[in-house]
């Protein structure tokens, strides 16, 4: 058995405790797993057919056991070169991890099935999480899955598009009212209470489960790194669990170094990047976001803090793009074939306002993560030019000879 | 080279061309390939985060080369054991093969995808497809991917919420005002015309792509079969490529026996169900076609007389579920973690249906195919029975307290 234990991200004390553990009680910091004998740590071969991303990786996941396991089968998403694009910008290879492939479409599945694994361990009949978007869908999916009660707390104000794709998994869905931003911290404190293990965006398991992806981004490249890897950034949790894969499988020995970080907000919405640009170790709470990327629009990410120090350490950088720039991201990223919802073009958008601005000098091989499926958010294609046009069957080949 | 040729599938006869071919020129019935040397034919074993589903199962595909090749990831779907609804429903094992796991969310990217590469070995520029669905979407982005001019025939009083997922790819994207039934028929001819490959519901490339459905079901039950497979049916390419699929697995002995398939339609637009109870040979187009499972609602499919034919030579059965065994199907499925458009939940119907005629006896081991994603059509949404409780942030302790 490998030795587990728990530290905080920001003070570095260890926390024991027999339930689970979320934010540091001295310094209220996210924290962190720390497994020990990583160096022996292998990827379990097997035909991914019959195996689950669990399965593979469960050297380098603090606890996996069978009995426990919940899986959907998410994971072994692809990751896809897009070569003329990459040309057209005028850098090196371009790659879309597409983590719209998930069970509910977003790359949250990982980290919700890893965290209802532990909570299943610790013994919980009750899970939650504060969410109105792709966090909410995967919670309440795999709740139903495992036969778990489980709440999920949204804001008074969701709009049906977003409601009904999350009660249809049939959830305590409850609508409330108030500070919606206050609610993940008063969510920990409820489920003290109630014995209800809230997997909210950036706890430790969830950062565990976001592994997962750096560790197939390393198999699908030959464990050839790229220079770059980009992630639409909200409140933390995965940028920092997939820069913790791959720093996992160079203390290992799988990989040669650990590719540089690129934390990518909107513009209407990004407190780590003002307090990155600021050189600040702290973020300040953002006022009235709004960016027409809603799955990360947060205010007030409860890792920005890591995130920043992760950021330094990595020697990564944060941007921010605006609306105008994610659309017509998504719109490009479209054109390839992938269809994401607006957060899952912002790293694209990025990547081309960097090389506008010289940071990116051309040769970079570059990772962009596509978190959700386009379909998340239809609303957002009305924002977009779309074309067709009009014929008649018997005109139509008429037609198609004249235009095309 | 193994070698390969065309056959009519009703008359039989042999046909020979360097152009695509879709149809029989002496009876008009859907054509299909043959594949010499099945007996020695193997599944490439390789690591699935570095091999496309057209690598590993290239000996039992009518033509594979690397150069030519086209993916964006299709494939390597989950297959799920739903056990305490089959304990519940009463039957064996119950398996939910997830095609909502695939680039554009649907099954249909495996035919898309082979379709094309077969387009581009034959060298056309052009492709194209009859569609306002699940189909229209996975070629608009493929043909995107490909850099193909490519051409979407949709209906004219398509709505939003289908057309500007389709749109966002940027296809040439045409609304035809007339009988949209037959567009099918008339777009082959456009297509000869024009040098247009319609890669139409039930080409034959589609069908060699849905066979990759059946190569993963026996490799993720460890080539043990299940009795039944159940198939949301509309113009058949599907449920014949699956069918297939098993076939040519027997043939070079990795499974024993074929599974028994069940064709399932919505009662609203039946064609091949009214067929197969009447003992018919040959499909009666439906008059006034109305089901919420759009995706299935193909009044006259092309394939029609094919499954007929196959169904029993397989030994299986037709049947029909109504809109409330559907919706009902689709919330029970919701309630396991899958959460598939109206479309995928009809084989879910058809098992508790059956099971409630008596044709179930209750030891069957069952594999439904879950054709697409739930978020594919949202506004069915609003005939399901959904809830959800208001809370202020204050009481919000109190109120899980008092209520669950």
């Amino acid at each position: 058995m490998r030795s587990v234990s728990i530290h905080c991200t920001s003070c570095g004390q260890k926390i024991e405790s027999k339930e689970a553990v979320f934010r540091c009680n001295i310094c209220n910091e996210p924290v962190e797993f720390e497994i020990e004998g990583l160096k022996e740590a292998k990827i379990n071969d097997g035909n991914l057919l019959t195996q689950t991303i669990w399965e593979r990786y469960a050297d380098f996941l603090p606890f996996f056991d069978k009995e426990s396991e919940l899986s959907l089968g998410e994971g072994f998403t692809p990751l896809t070169n897009l070569k003329k694009l990459s040309e057209s910008i005028g850098i090196g290879d371009l790659y879309i991890k597409n983590e719209s492939q998930n069970p509910t479409w977003s790359f949250k599945d990982r980290g919700t099935a890893y965290g209802i694994m532990h909570a299943r361990k610790l013994g919980y009949k009750k899970i939650g999480t504060v969410s109105t978007g792709n966090m909410a869908t995967s919670v309440a999916a795999y709740g139903a899955a495992a036969k778990m009660e489980t709440f999920v707390l949204v804001s008074k104000n969701i709009s049906p598009e977003k409601i009904n794709p999350i009660a249809i998994y049939n959830p305590h869905l409850i609508k409330v009212e108030g500070n919606y931003g206050d609610l993940y911290f008063e969510s920990l404190e409820i489920g003290k209470d109630k014995d209800i293990y809230f997997i909210n965006s950036d706890v430790p398991m969830r950062v565990e489960g976001s592994k997962t992806i750096a560790f197939e981004i390393c198999e699908q490249l030959n464990f050839k790194m790229p220079d770059y890897v980009i992630v639409p950034t909200s409140a933390g949790g995965n940028i920092r669990g997939i820069e913790k894969g791959f720093r996992e499988f160079k203390v290992c020995g799988l990989i040669d170094y650990v590719p540089k970080f690129i934390c990518a907000q909107a513009s209407g919405c990004s407190p780590i990047y003002n307090a990155f640009m600021d050189g600040s170790n702290a973020i300040t709470r953002v006022d009235n976001p709004h960016t027409i990327a809603h799955a990360i629009e947060n205010p007030y990410p409860p890792s920005g803090n890591q995130v920043l120090r992760m950021l330094r350490n990595n020697g990564g950088i944060a941007t921010a793009v605006s609306d105008y720039e994610i659309l017509k991201a998504q719109a490009l990223m479209a054109e390839q074939g992938i269809f994401g919802q607006p957060a899952s073009a912002v790293p694209l958008a990025a990547v081309i306002k960097l090389k506008a601005e010289g940071f990116l000098k051309g040769n970079e091989n570059i990772v962009c993560i596509a978190t959700g499926s386009g379909l998340k958010y239809t609303a957002a294609l009305d924002m977009q030019k779309l074309y067709s046009v009009e014929c008649k069957i018997e005109k139509l080949i008429d037609f198609i000879s004249k235009n095309y």
